[in-house]
């Protein structure tokens, strides 16, 4: 077993453990060319749920979906200067079709906003054309020039970029935060982690955007991850690719745009918070198996007996789960529960030839290893409630592991010291060439600068034990509000961290 | 309304009907690539139909979803040899990424045979892991020399490829007609389109198959439209890609294995043969919106009731039906009449004050125009047996046009006469020598040679008038059953005709 179960700890080589699980639990699979993965039918399935639940939330906000090519013109990638230098480097090019070299270089989608924006401003004529609010699911291509990472930095990645366009300033800017807040109840409703919202700094903004909110998280090595980001792109797109509309006041307006996107890299934040040293443990609300039923038996003569029970508890959990009933002859119920548990189900149903004579079941949590025993006529009640209840408890645990390992401080000595292990929530001036200093001397970056209202945040956190107080880093600390770097007066909180 | 609307006949000139009606209808637009097209929302919405249906049938046959990369290294493409030869005239090519010239190109996805396998034959050690039977959702790029035709011939196209990897050669032939008989399920019964299924000659199948199943449609123009394919790939693949199992013999073997796609054709195909003046016509089954509520006032006076009895009959609709309410305030009900015609909503609800009075709605028909009055508690089962209604008549119509305008002949002097106007059922030697003069004078291909049991062909069909009967060409023609072309003896049926 040992060659297909996880061979290291978790808490002593991360990098290792993580590249192991994603593998031998079958979500995934390197492609024949460096820094591009394929996603096995299990990790697919994964994607799948999490497309579900996003394009219902999308569609319920009156987002539609359509289609680009995949392919973008030089001169058009190029047409706002900004965006261009910044996706540049890591353009795939297409120079040759068959035989012929193309007149023009074709650019492979590392995103789509000018191809977009270029169609969008024939489709716009006046204010009743607005707003149009349109989502891609496909996937973007960058080549990655850095160490890659299946699922977290890869050359190509399964995404999905919303593109919106609007009539006011104000519009676009409420879209871009209510896009925010819908990532955020599905990554922590649904995939149980924790994040925190707020702006990026003008260093690490998208390439072209006004601003950019963002959800960041925290992983157990202590290293951030961005979740997903939504851009406020003001009249920045609008301008050069002349989109622009007809107001109810009978004059010509440029419009107000917007972007967001999220991408299986929440699969990977999924794998490295809530696995543990078996394997994958995967947020009931997101697995595509939720239960596993697996018949034990020995011999032939209880045999009959427990696969027809395992039967009819598939059939009784079907309709309201996402079941599996693993009947398999050639392997063993210990190989079984291995699988599974390396595969991350959230809850295994075992009977056997016991369970049959008594009328219960035995239900094993995937997350705490309990075990329960409970009769049959309470089996629906105990699966619905256990199955929320390890919903709960991975977001709880992995909530606690947030907070512990978000330090504030007023000194950079003990910003130095915390920066190693989490988050650091400071103060900073707001200069560009103090947040570049402390990249240099620290290796973090600003992860996030969180909103000053609670809308969006987790307000629990935020006034807990005063530790993450929204408008000062520790309970009585306005006498030192200084940059944490350059010591002049600060008027910002922001969140650093070493980040991948 | 005429620059809105459609302003050319289908019957007078079908090729710019076409044209006017995809972009008139807001299914899609031409991206700035020549050969490259968007799909808008609503065209896009359609393919998520197609696709919902066709997603339900793969998973429910044992089949699963996954990803690959859209790249594919040159080596790796050219594995197979006669492949490599028939895609390499149409494959984009990357040669760049960033500034650096790559080391080896890179083909954008013409099909992803060669890449799957490469990966397949890593997770096949022995015959458990057989049957292998993976989905893929995504584009095919192949840049397009011909003149290209949205939907129907575009450098880039959303699609499925299905590749399936199988112990026995039985059992791959099982799951290529497999394939073949649930697209006929879904063409025939979602988009109402009738179709003539069997083999494609040994000049036409895929390159590197053993043979391609193929589904033939019939366009109004009288040309050929081929729907879905199911390739039986034998061991082609297999050898140079070492896809091997231990099997249960204890002997190593070559897999065998099968692919099969459809794609975002099927969408033109809809809009060819159901289509008429005012625009689309779609079936009800595949039609994102089922039907279309429409209030119409005049006045103030009698809005408030209008309007309220619309969104009643919306809400009583909205759970069995995909239903739209028009409640736009700034469009007439005429100009609203004529949007919905022209986007092809099967259903039209139209409530008026009289309605609101006398407790009725008129129920407005898209397929044949008529309008029928019907009492308030009537209301839902006129509707759905309406849309029934509809389903069948828009199949049955489309199944009349195919048999009128399928022809069977003994002389090669008829032949070319009735090929001008749709299928011609004749006997062939099987030569590809005939195949290849009968092209160069008639500019016809052989585009199915029908399967001789009538497992998956509409039996009905090809007994009715003893005109199509499997066996033979006409009635009592056992005396004549030469080839068409070189009076040889014949040992085939085929069906030719002129094709998209």
């Amino acid at each position: 077993m040992n060659d297909l179960g996880v061979t290291v700890k978790k808490d002593e080589d991360f990098a290792e453990w993580y590249i192991q699980v994603v593998l031998k639990s079958n979500l995934l699979d390197y492609a024949p060319i460096k820094g591009f993965i394929v996603l096995k039918p299990y990790g697919y399935a994964i994607w799948e749920r999490i497309r579900e639940v996003a394009d219902k939330r999308f569609k319920e906000s009156g987002h539609q979906n359509a289609f680009l090519p995949t392919l973008i013109p030089e001169s058009l990638l190029s047409k706002e200067a900004e965006h261009f230098e910044g996706f540049k480097p890591e353009v795939f090019w297409v120079t040759h079709a068959g035989n012929d070299e193309l007149g023009e270089r074709l650019a492979l989608r590392p995103t789509s906003e000018t191809l977009a924006y270029e169609i969008f401003s024939r489709w716009i004529r006046s204010y009743r054309d607005l707003p149009l609010k349109i989502n891609f699911w496909n996937t973007a291509l960058r080549a990655e020039i850095k160490s890659t990472k299946p699922l977290i930095r890869t050359s190509e990645f399964l995404w999905q970029e919303g593109h919106t366009v609007h009539a006011s300033k104000e519009e676009a800017e409420d879209e871009a935060r209510l896009m925010l807040s819908i990532y955020k109840e599905i990554i922590e409703e649904y995939l149980a982690i924790p994040v925190i919202a707020g702006y990026k700094s003008d260093k690490e903004k998208f390439v072209g955007a006004d601003y950019t909110l963002t959800l960041e998280a925290l992983m157990p090595d202590g290293r951030a991850l961005q979740m997903g980001t939504s851009h406020n792109l003001g009249q920045n797109f609008s301008r050069p690719f002349n989109i622009k509309f007809l107001g109810k006041d009978g004059k010509e307006h440029y419009a107000w745009q917007t972007s967001w996107g999220i991408s299986w890299r929440l699969i990977g934040a999924l794998v490295m918070i809530h696995g543990d040293d078996k394997g994958l443990v995967l947020p009931p609300r997101i697995a595509p198996i939720q239960i596993v039923v697996v018949p034990i038996f020995y011999g032939d003569d209880s045999k009959h007996s427990v696969i027809d029970k395992c039967k009819n508890v598939y059939a009784l959990l079907r309709d309201r789960f996402r079941v599996h009933l693993d009947d398999r002859e050639e392997y063993t119920p210990g190989y079984k529960f291995n699988d599974w548990e390396l595969k991350g189900v959230p809850l295994r149903v075992e009977i056997g030839p016991r369970d049959v004579k008594q009328g219960k079941v035995v239900l094993a949590r995937r997350d705490d290893s309990r075990k329960v025993s409970v009769g049959d006529e309470e089996l629906l009640d105990a699966v619905t409630n256990m199955l929320e209840d390890i919903q709960h408890s991975l977001y709880r645990r992995a909530y606690e592991f947030l907070k512990s390992h978000t330090f504030s401080t007023l000194t950079y000595d003990e910003f130095k010291e915390h920066i190693e292990h989490g988050f650091v929530r400071a103060y900073w001036c707001g200069s560009q060439e103090c947040e570049l200093r402390i990249k240099e001397e620290t290796g973090a970056d600003i992860r996030v600068i969180p909103f000053t209202d609670d809308s969006i945040n987790d307000t629990d956190m935020l006034k807990e034990g005063g530790m993450m107080k929204k408008e000062q880093v520790r309970d009585g600390d306005e006498g030192d509000t200084r940059c944490i770097y350059c010591r002049r007066s600060a008027g910002k909180i922001a969140y650093f961290a070493k980040a991948y």
